[in-house]
């Protein structure tokens, strides 16, 4: 986001409240079309993609899933995405560092919002502007990863305000850092007392089922609603 | 940075060259002082403040240093240092995802500037915005962890474009990640032929030898010019 003066200031609120306007919108046609939109947010590198593809894994036999990959530059991680067999649209933000509700809107003419139940959006790698979009999304996913430190979710606290679920990924480098995850827990729960917590590691396939548990449970509770 | 309408496309440029403007200003006032000033930038946890305390390690017998520690929020980062002995400001950006560089030039009131050779910038945990505004600095260094992965530098090209140096730090972790060093040199290096690459550990202090033996020449460089 821009600077601190007050010509810049008003400008960001214009923004903010198109922004909120927009999400609505397209919160409003996801519901229309029964999609389950999961907006992930992390800082480069945390695992966002690893993240989407282990919930995919156990998501496919029950939904028809869709990912949105955000990126400044480049499709490395749509083409990770790509081999799962699921309709991937790379949305490069040319420099935003964030995903914008308008982008957003106009990336879901990409997709058959018919043939999808659930629509992963993975945000750009940045633990600060993402958290003051709404994208129109159903939960917002924020992943910390234990190589990057306990203090994160301090020094970073309105995507912590935020986030439906966090978790701490990577959690088998537990033993090569120095990362408190009781503490950062209760770090996250202070700001957020809503938000759930879990622990897992992508790479070798560790804490998913807790977490696929949950993510399910509230696919389900809005594909269900009459 | 703002969205892709026209109207805030404009309004980011004339911020960004009103950044631009305040940074030759600070650069004349450090210039003025004999100050050489170090931004450095990184996603969150990738080892800045770390970074920044081993260089100061080495610094210390032979430079008077200070730090400017950019944050979102809190002052853990500034604690650390303190107990280093350095003069330590601490800048909350208030939500704000980088430092600019009018921040910057009102830090600078906060110092005796006759008595700093060497000015750290811790910039905001971030590898998208801090890289789009200028402070006045006389080096960029930007740092990669190992576990954030190898593809940081294509999917984030303007850091790695702009930065002096570029360091692979926790690099004690090589063995744990699936990180090619040698491929992601050369696209530090293809996007920024003149950058110098180095891989330290600052965790085991290892490779910080070959990093400060950089800085000091480029500091030698400019404090020693008439």
């Amino acid at each position: 986001m821009g600077g601190a003066n007050v010509s810049s200031i008003r400008v960001v609120k214009q923004l903010l409240e198109a922004n909120k306007d927009c999400s609505d919108e397209v919160r409003g046609i996801l519901a229309g079309k029964k999609v389950f939109a999961i907006n992930i947010m992390a800082a480069p590198g945390a695992g966002k993609t690893s993240m989407i593809i282990r919930l995919i894994e156990k998501l496919q036999p029950h939904y028809k899933v869709a990912v949105i990959e955000g990126d400044i530059a480049g499709q490395i991680d749509a083409e990770k995405l790509d081999k799962l067999g699921v309709p991937v649209v790379q949305l490069n933000t040319s420099g935003a560092c964030h995903i914008e509700a308008m982008s957003m809107k106009k990336m879901l003419d990409y997709f058959n919002l018919d043939d999808i139940d659930v629509l992963f959006v993975e945000n750009v790698g940045n633990l600060v502007c993402p958290a003051e979009f709404e994208i129109g999304e159903d939960m917002k996913l924020a992943i910390v990863s234990i190589p990057e430190g306990d203090d994160k979710v301090v020094k970073y606290p309105l995507l912590f305000t935020k986030a439906d679920l966090v978790v701490f990924n990577k959690f088998d480098m537990m033993r090569f850092f120095d990362f408190d995850d009781q503490q950062a827990e209760k770090d996250v729960l202070f700001l957020n007392p809503q938000a759930k917590v879990f622990r897992t590691s992508c790479q070798v396939d560790d804490g998913i089922g807790a977490l696929y548990d949950e993510v399910a449970d509230r696919i389900g509770t809005k594909l269900e609603e009459d």
